[in-house]
């Protein structure tokens, strides 16, 4: 038919209703996100699956290639439900060369993932310094796959990438305090994320509604903080997610916030103060950490009486015990919107007022809450497993951030609002990840990724085109501009919606971030790729769902009869 | 744990962070949508799943019945994941009685959807006057189950309950034409709409984007204007579609919209008119019928040659072949935003000009409209399967609308200018059938059917409280609305994401069509029964998505690991 023979359709006769794109614009093998150099052959070669192999070298027995090699050679190079053409004399051999050893543990902060891959009509040669690389590059060479309808074959393109990623931290934050996200999901997700070479999942973990983080220290948080003894992640489920992630090349960033959002830590007995309403009455949820109470922080000055013992130390023998679950190096520790709880929890509190100004802090609740972050940085420096903290915007916007701390800007009501701060920060020498220009879990009507449409900011849609460094500032600010990471925050989001709502959507903020700005200036030249993959991963089984006015994909997603759930 | 002891939550301690519910506010045995009476016993009854029966009486071989039941006892009266108690010495017969015959066919309209319910220490007794009535019993009875998490049993709460629908048309739109639905998709949406009490599937079958209708005698409709030959509906595939929901209770409208929105319909020529941009060149895409071409619907004067003949009686014949295939006594014909095509295609077409002066209508395109749709209804009247139409509201704002049909409203900003407008042609006598208080496809960040939420119009969030009788008419007028089909328009909408952006929202149109008015007049009162609705759904393995801020549910929805979509 017609519609389904495959061309590159970047010119069309008539104009579409309403402006709209054409449905089937789409491009063929098509690479996503935009490589930094690409150079097409003019021939394309037939694969036949059964003839296709790969070839390891001396890295034969990495098992993150071993993992590479079978969710490619066995699932994902040939998606579509078609009948496949089988044997033949045919030969084509993926050779992947990786220089550096295979890692034991997941990347490493700044880790290369840059590639060359070649593809001739006889071979695949792919090339890279690390095994993270190779995997970026055997998701560009999948991307060349194509089906062709009419002669009912896949084919592969022929081409020659050199490629690397702008920016070093490109990831998505999940929030599983506001609702439960299976480990499934979560993994599927993971798999989304490595098809986009997205390499961060910063995991809000725990937050004022929830606490399904399993403490064996402190077991009384989850016990009391878990929404139900099903709603929580054990130690080894987290260690299953980690395992997960490093084979598709993706960090694991947990997220602690402290000292506000922290309702849910209500099972540890004096760590929260006491919140009041206008009345004075205890109405109001505690929320915020008490810093008077020394027990919760204090790790010099041993225990004054047994009393205060059993709450002794508890941030830092929890840190110690997170950085022995998480092996990233980065930790972040929230510190949003403390602000937000101060009135009824500190100000209202009268204990607090007597410490404020014992302590000579007089009114000024900043001054208490730098007491607190003072305690909190000498605990991170401290720490046995050495961490670099990951702080909120606020940290740096009202308190003295440790100098050795990574700001984290989501505040921001245009893109412009957001450069502002960058600029800012970036000026005072703090390193920055942006997720003021992708918040996901904000939705509006229409191809919010690309368009402008008014709604709840931050990010304020047009997220395409929010680029991190487009600020006057130094090289060396520009520098300090560690990337960034989409966030679906979880208040209305769950298991059944998280993965249609975040993609293709989160796709944009991948291309921005991995992609060189000056190639990837117009969505409209973005959307046939963009297209491409959403049709090659919902063929793979992913919730891809339309993000730009009715289009079809050559083959559908498809949802099986309900089944009941087994969570 | 503290959390999960299921108990009748409606007096909480605390303020909720934000004002908002308590994460675990649901009812215990709740029934959706509020009954029209309902008295509960102080006592509760244990079930053992294998000591449950089921009495059919005098209907045992009714087909509908026999569905019923192999649905509610096998999967939906019992859907955590949770070892089940059996055996033991207890007997629980739910017996059900049916006053009608079992029909042949789908439900008719304004058929009775009656039932009473008694549920006791020892039995259930249902009586209905139709099988439909069964189905809507047997809906509530499953909603009087509860999983007690404390003594881990299933439980039924014991009850009387009369009920019957306050208005009986209570629909979904579902738009195939933007993006392709699969038969798996629309028969899950066809399976929750039953969990909603709901009974007509309104099937907007094909528009401007693509034809997937497969029309036996003028099959180059679909052969051109489908998307791809995978992306089309058989005719068994439409008989399935209409099996399936004749045995859950629910009708099936198919939508044909004439004249605008038709640009699909390209494969039959000379069917659309020619159209133009202001240069006066032929830039845009043709959308609109051509009404001067006799052959498109003149079914009275036999072609006068035979060119002519060729593609003479299409809309007669196509319509009898619809009526052929969609059993239903309602017919919708669309109509809506002619106004949009007209300067184009009509204005600036010198042959469509020449020919309304020659029909002295002069510069006035209503009157070609007029024309146009004069030769459609004397089609409709003349069909050998009679058939109501069903007409969007441009047929009565501009034009002169059969009085034999139902006008169907989807304009309105407010829900003051959708009652205005319903006033408006009830007073002129036409029934209504509304929409425009329910536009799901339209998404804004937030609980958007209970809360106040900026963004695109119409239906303008809150749709809770969106009441279509809520206007100042005599009874007379209030007996011409028919009812409500929320819509879900296909432009940003495909398997990927329907179910989790029409659920629970659509639950909300649901409740306002069926229970009576005066006892659901707030949200908050609502939401806990909503929320056990969306968690036992979300349990029988739909995608259910939060709707009110931070929750949970006792069991959670899951997704498995992705395999390669058949489709």
């Amino acid at each position: 038919m017609r519609l389904l023979i495959l061309s590159l359709l970047f010119v069309s006769t008539f104009a579409w209703f309403y402006g709209r794109d054409e449905p089937d614009r789409w491009s063929v093998g098509g690479v996503w996100p935009l490589p930094q150099k690409i150079i097409y052959g003019s021939k394309n070669r037939t694969l036949t699956y059964d003839k296709i192999g790969i070839d390891l070298g001396d890295r034969k027995d990495c098992d993150v290639l071993l993992s590479m090699a079978d969710n490619y050679m066995n699932k994902w190079l040939f998606p579509y439900p078609v009948e496949m053409k089988t044997g033949g004399t045919e030969d084509f051999i993926i050779t992947v060369t990786v220089k550096e050893e295979c890692p034991s543990g997941p990347p490493v902060h700044g880790a290369s993932e840059e590639y060359l891959l070649r593809v001739s009509l006889s071979e695949a040669v792919i090339n890279a310094q690390t095994v993270w690389g190779a995997l970026r590059a055997m998701e560009s060479l999948s991307h060349l796959v194509f089906y062709d309808q009419k002669s009912q074959e896949y084919k592969i393109r022929t081409v020659e990438i050199f490629d690397k990623p702008r920016f070093p931290v490109r990831g998505i934050m999940i929030d599983t305090s506001r609702h439960f996200l299976s480990l499934n999901v979560i993994k599927r997700q993971l798999e989304i994320m490595s098809m986009n070479k997205m390499n961060v999942l910063h995991w809000h973990l725990v937050d004022s509604e929830s606490f399904p983080y399993t403490s064996e220290k402190f077991p009384e948080l989850h016990g009391v903080g878990a929404y139900s003894p099903r709603h929580v992640y054990s130690r080894e489920d987290i260690a299953e997610v980690i395992a997960f992630a490093r084979l598709r090349g993706i960090r694991v960033i947990p997220e602690f916030d402290l000292p506000g959002h922290t309702s849910s830590w209500k099972g540890r007995k004096g760590f929260l103060t006491e919140c009041f309403d206008e009345k004075g009455e205890e109405t109001f949820l505690p929320n915020l950490v008490d810093p008077m109470n020394e027990a919760n922080f204090d790790f010099i000055s041993v225990s004054e009486n047994v009393n205060r013992k059993t709450f002794n130390l508890l941030v830092q023998e929890f840190l110690e015990e997170v950085t022995e679950t998480f092996p990233d190096q980065f930790l972040h520790l929230g510190g949003d919107e403390v602000n937000d709880f101060i009135v009824e929890c500190w100000v209202r509190n009268k204990k607090i007022r007597k410490f404020m100004e014992e302590k000579g802090f007089g009114n000024d609740t900043i001054l208490l809450e730098n007491y607190f972050f003072e305690k909190l940085f000498a605990i991170v420096e401290k720490l046995k497993l050495k961490r670099k903290p990951i702080f909120w915007q606020e940290v740096f916007d009202n308190n003295i951030p440790d100098p050795n701390s990574i700001i984290h800007i989501w505040k921001g009501n245009t893109h412009e609002e957001i450069y502002e701060q960058v600029k800012n920060i970036t000026s005072k020498n703090f390193p920055v990840i942006i997720s003021a220009c992708w918040y996901l879990n904000y939705i509006k009507y229409g191809a919010d990724w690309r368009d402008e449409i008014s709604g709840t900011a931050p990010s304020n849609s047009r997220y395409y085109y929010c680029d991190p460094t487009n600020f006057n500032g130094t090289d060396a600010q520009k520098n300090l501009v560690l990337g960034g990471i989409a966030a679906i925050w979880g208040e209305l989001v769950d298991n059944t919606n998280i993965e249609a709502r975040l993609w293709p959507r989160a796709s944009a903020a991948a291309e921005r971030l991995w992609s060189p700005a000056e190639k990837t200036q117009r969505a409209e030249d973005a959307w046939p790729r963009m297209h491409e993959l959403r049709c090659r991963l919902v063929s793979r089984g992913y919730r891809i769902q339309p993000n730009n006015n009715p289009d079809f994909c050559p083959f559908e997603f498809d949802e099986p009869p309900a089944t009941k759930s087994e969570l």
